[in-house]
């Protein structure tokens, strides 16, 4: 994706706040913060702090007057607001917004995110500049969100259509052992039970077998698992083998 | 969905975290809360300021002095950690994690998330008592996440599925047991290993139960399974137990 979209703050109160936006941001992957009207100024040292860091790993923060100077390169803008305004306009939950923004910025569109004050939010005059709402379902009972956390939803809902994002890979030490470990785990622990008596009739044990193997096939257990359990029926019966353990 | 999940706090530092995580809970419609070993002590001044008002609207928080006294009364337990572990378990991202425990809440099951201290996350030991592990997929160049950045994200993934209908039964006794059956079974476990002479130094002891515990409780044992395997050490050891079996 060539174009990622920016987060605009708009009269943005509280420095802390700002920070913890920028470290959400680039949590997942954004950069590009803009800010109008920031009420005590820029730089701010309450926000460095509260960044960890993230301001100090992106582009400077632009700064403006106006809105719409802060919005004059996006093709696509998206308002974020807590309450629905009386305006005809699209609404967007987060994964929607994000979405959509995706499919823009694939299409080469740039994109922003507008996010009002802390207390009061976007006014109606910013909403009219946007193409659409983005409204974040919450608990009726408390819908009380920090600027800092609507941010990170977004941009995390973003970040999954995001395609440089990192897979996770299962180190081959970690699969599950090919199934013939298990079954010679299986035997030697089904003999060892006979010697214990732990069959009562013959009748039982089939159905306890299907059982206990059944258990031991959900913990999917590696290779040096499957060792460590030789180690383990051994240790209990009392007999020393050379198995390896961990 | 009659249960929803708890959030677990593990050793957390700041009172501010504590409250601005009981907020993002609530603002996803969670409200069970509990802490182990809170730093400052509970209650906390400051966690009543960030929380802004969740707090006095979620039941009372209850702390634990251990891990395990916390999970006692839940059947499936997911682990936050922001990297990798040496360790086999299924790894989530947060919407599969939402996704999974939405689905056993649904069943009956009491689901909970735990989350470690702000710097140092959770220990080995208490992933090694969880059933998965949620890894948040981040900017790999910028991966520090507030804890209270991380609760929200696992939270409102989980309110996706709140009002969600459709449900699997699961017969009761097909549940995977609540912790504390595990851990006395754990209890027992490792007693007979040690008289058995399993531990071969003192050193590996911890190492190699965590890895045992690891690899059962991936098992998700129910409680007559449990059972079952509390037989099986009695067999295996040669003591004949009134325990019930099979």
């Amino acid at each position: 994706m060539d174009q990622k979209p920016a987060v605009i703050l708009i009269d943005p109160q509280m420095g802390e706040n700002i920070g913890a936006c920028a470290r959400a941001m680039l949590n997942c992957g954004l950069s590009d913060l803009r800010l109008v009207r920031p009420r005590d100024g820029w730089p701010n040292e309450r926000a460095e702090a509260t960044s960890s860091g993230a301001l100090e790993k992106m582009p400077p923060v632009n700064v403006y007057e106006k809105t719409e100077d802060a919005l004059k390169d996006f093709n696509f803008v998206l308002a974020t607001t807590a309450r629905p305004r009386d305006m005809v306009k699209p609404v967007f939950d987060a994964a929607q917004a994000a979405a959509e923004s995706a499919k823009r910025s694939m299409n080469g569109q740039k994109c922003a995110f507008l996010f009002g004050a802390e207390r009061t939010g976007l006014t109606n005059e910013d909403i009219a500049l946007s193409h659409g709402i983005i409204t974040i379902p919450l608990n009726p009972g408390f819908t009380s969100l920090n600027i800092a956390q609507a941010v990170l939803l977004v941009s995390y809902e973003w970040s999954k259509h995001d395609l440089s994002a990192a897979s996770t890979e299962i180190p081959a030490e970690n699969l599950p052992a090919p199934h013939e470990k298990m079954h010679d785990l299986f035997v030697r622990f089904e003999t060892e039970l006979e010697s214990g008596h732990f069959f009562r009739t013959d009748g039982q044990k089939p159905i306890m077998i299907r059982n206990l193997r059944n258990m031991l096939t959900r913990a999917e257990m590696t290779e040096q698992e499957i060792r460590t359990f030789h180690g383990v029926i051994s240790a209990l019966t009392g007999k020393k083998t050379n198995r390896p353990q961990e």
